[in-house]
């Protein structure tokens, strides 16, 4: 295990190794994968689905990030034709919870970001 | 004002408007802005300072998609030198608080991320 225990990670600094999992974790669709496992397990073609407009091979390479960070944990089947799993681990639907709140918080508050909060200066 | 009240908006729809939003405030720039202002008002070398890495062009440009959603006030002083203070909105303050839950639990989960997770399995 990598030492971690003598220093305080924090974001804002440049060097702090929890800045790439800020890149990783904040990518869009890494955001929108979260979102999409966070409602359950899902196959790979289900996924491309759900996210609207990712490419295969964001999709792909999207997922072997989070599941090197050991957020996603993929489960391959051995039957015909393959079938492949996607689903969040414990570390993955913590952050999950936190990726909803953020987008769902969007969500509900779009109308107040076009045009609400300039209006009122 | 836009009519938003007819559909539910859906960050994982290609063609949401809130995917927009989500691209602003996801960006790497924009999170540590907003976690760096959450902590009160700054100018804006002051912000360049704390947003370790940031440069100032890439810091300028942040600040104006923040302040066009509406999440960023940008307050100048009629003094020499001139004097700019860069402070969240109600709204910002919101999002803010969803950036730093996220942040955060990143900074306190870096450990489990780099090794725990796949150790386990």
């Amino acid at each position: 295990m990598n030492d971690l225990t003598d220093f305080s990670p924090n974001v804002l600094a440049e060097a702090c190794p929890s800045r790439q999992v800020l890149k990783h974790l904040t990518s869009q669709w890494a955001i929108l994968v979260l979102r999409a496992l966070g409602e359950g397990t899902l196959r790979f073609s289900q996924l491309r689905r759900k996210v609207g407009g990712v490419s295969e091979r964001m999709l792909a390479q999207t997922l072997q990030v989070l599941e090197s960070d050991g957020l996603v944990r993929r489960v391959s089947y051995p039957v015909l034709p393959p079938h492949v799993d996607y689903t969040l681990t414990p570390l993955g639907a913590e952050a999950a919870i936190r990726v909803v709140a953020l987008t769902c918080w969007i969500e509900e508050n779009l109308a107040r970001m076009k045009d609400g909060e300039r209006a009122t200066e």
